[in-house]
């Protein structure tokens, strides 16, 4: 028996202070979750009845390796009405959440070895995912004074030879911001396989939905899901578009690694389609509300937010006035006061006086949470 | 843009040839699916009901990376009332289908490059899913003439110093035989990293409920799930129990490839232990009687079974008199017949004049596929 070469891999952390808030919560303490990217909002009821509707159908038997193709034809309606694409439904794969998608989407276009690009801060489980399938991370910065923008002309010039994809998230999971329409148009152009994480689109507080297939619907990969703008997180339904040369490929992955994405979530998902836009305003302005509440808050306590992000739900924050270790500062806050806060270490090993803090949970939570943070920083006397 | 060095890795035929099936279907023909390794019996209504209340409760969001607690402690409280055995809830993870536990027991246990031994017939995915995930395969025969039981003596030979890992499954697909007792104790003593895929266990049709646990609960890695015995396919719900030497390696995969498994599922499948043992053996009633009928018909047709399939619910038949390709007899059958079979090949590339015969489904569908394949195999004239 050998220990793996991947006991190495990082932890997510913010799930080890989710599960290590989970456990103070059992001994009776009041925890505040700013710590997880999970919307508090119920799933819409037209999906909830759909599920149950399934249930009495017994619709929950094995499906295609891609997914119902009824809910392939709604996602590939979505980018019709949205960008006026024709996407052929069967180059769609209905994933285990996005993990799966993204998964599926580096497998597919890479091989053992090769370099990939991902652009920090990042998602935490990025560099993780790249390392056990054997590719190879390569970290390109951005920064809070450019408005975490993708300097362009430095991204094409750090590609090389061993470069053969790159992962982006717009809008992005730390720092909430999108890239511009002018970065997304140069990126599609890349030569090397672009992969669009797009799980937080429709989630632009100034409603504006984007897609890197605005610009090349042919050849990057495009992933998505249901969890963060349907709320659906615990459903595990996620998708991801491959360009045609690559899609079988991606569909015998698929049946090997995966069989298929949960059938129930697929057949509740289709209803998804069909909550009406007023909703997602009132969702949306509700994140704004939210959002423009923690700024002004974080300010009044010295940590000024010096970039502008501009969907939901997060806040990545400089802390390196109260400390340059925000894993300990995150687990002390925790022990301490019951607040949940996502350490800056998980998007990046050089954002250790970073903490991010999540707005997907309801603003009485977020009031709380905010009084517990300036009650806990007053000590620091900045 | 690069083509992935996985665009060799075989489909999983079976699929294959169930979504062929699935197009006809839409064309108006009549299919008889003897193909698909799933059971057709309805999910239990307790955990329907069960799945509903969570729905109503709202308990959707993500769960803990190992899965619920409630759901743990009622698999390892399995393990005490069928093993004696204790084992700690906290070396359970609850993964994407028993294929997530698959993919988290090869990556925790071995490293990249890695020797794996798998058993011939073999579940299909197995190769594919080493291969995926750059570790390396190497084929270990086992015969009809010696009831596909592993010859021990043959298999420890087999092991070099590059062979880490070595994967059993019993109760079988495609054979539906167990290994002895005697056998699994054996190998339970192998030095190297024994993965126990027990996804069958509870259809042994003398109901005989084993476990590599009952010799090495400590050491060996054994992986589960809701799919089979409980009817839940589309559920996606599976488990693995790791050594503790390893879990943690386990926990931080899970968290960062998958996140957690489905939410409901996982509430929903806490009512599965609370379904009456007579339940389950009127479902193996069931099976004995399919099983019997099936190769009672087959002698009838010239296919002669010389070994005792033991459990639910496959048949893995010699076709040599009929043909040298059965993944061309299988797709001739389904077009001409509307009868779904799996190809040999499917199971290893020596199995070319193999079928297997799935009686998963229901009873008069089998009567259909056997007069089907009966009427068709007359042309043969043997």
């Amino acid at each position: 028996m050998n220990t793996s070469e991947l006991s190495t891999i990082n932890p997510f952390f913010v799930m080890e202070i989710l599960e290590e808030a989970q456990q103070l919560e059992k001994k009776g303490m009041q925890i505040v979750h700013l710590e997880i990217g999970e919307p508090i909002e119920k799933v819409d009821h037209r999906i909830i009845s759909f599920a149950k509707k399934a249930l009495d159908r017994n619709k929950d038997k094995y499906t295609n390796s891609l997914g119902l193709i009824e809910l392939r034809l709604l996602i590939s309606k979505y980018y019709k009405n949205n960008f006026n694409l024709s996407i052929d439904p069967n180059r769609i794969i209905l994933t285990l959440g996005s993990s799966g998608a993204i998964i599926l989407s580096i497998l597919s276009s890479t091989n053992y070895g090769d370099e990939i690009i991902i652009v920090k801060p990042h998602y935490p489980c990025y560099p993780q995912i790249i390392k056990i399938l054997g590719r190879k991370v390569k970290f390109f910065e951005t920064f809070e004074k450019d408005n975490y923008q993708i300097n362009f002309k430095k991204l094409s010039n750090s590609i090389t030879k061993k470069t053969k994809a790159l992962i982006i998230n717009s809008p992005s999971n730390p720092t909430s911001i999108s890239q511009s329409e002018e970065i997304l148009k140069k990126i599609s152009g890349l030569k090397i396989q672009v992969i669009s994480d797009e799980i937080y689109q429709g989630l632009s507080i100034s409603n504006n939905v984007s897609s890197i297939f605005k610009y090349n619907s042919t050849k990057t990969i495009v992933v998505n899901g249901f969890s963060k703008l349907y709320s659906m997180t615990g459903w595990r339904l996620g998708y991801c578009i491959l360009p045609k040369k690559i899609i079988r490929v991606g569909q015998k992955l698929q049946q090997n690694m995966f069989i298929c994405a949960p059938t129930l979530s697929q057949h509740a998902a289709t209803k998804a389609f069909s909550i009406p836009e007023k909703n997602k305003n009132v969702l949306l302005m509700s994140y704004k509300k939210k959002r423009d509440y923690l700024i002004k808050n974080l300010n009044k306590m010295g940590i000024n937010i010096d970039y502008y992000p501009d969907s939901a739900f997060y806040i990545f924050c400089d802390f390196s006035k109260f400390t340059n270790n925000s894993l300990m500062f995150c687990k002390e806050i925790l022990n301490k006061t019951g607040l949940a806060l996502a350490p800056g270490i998980d998007f990046g090993d050089n954002y250790k006086n970073f903490v991010r803090i999540s707005y997907a949970g309801s603003f009485s939570d977020l009031r709380k949470g905010v009084k517990l943070l300036s009650n806990f920083l007053m000590k620091y006397n900045v």
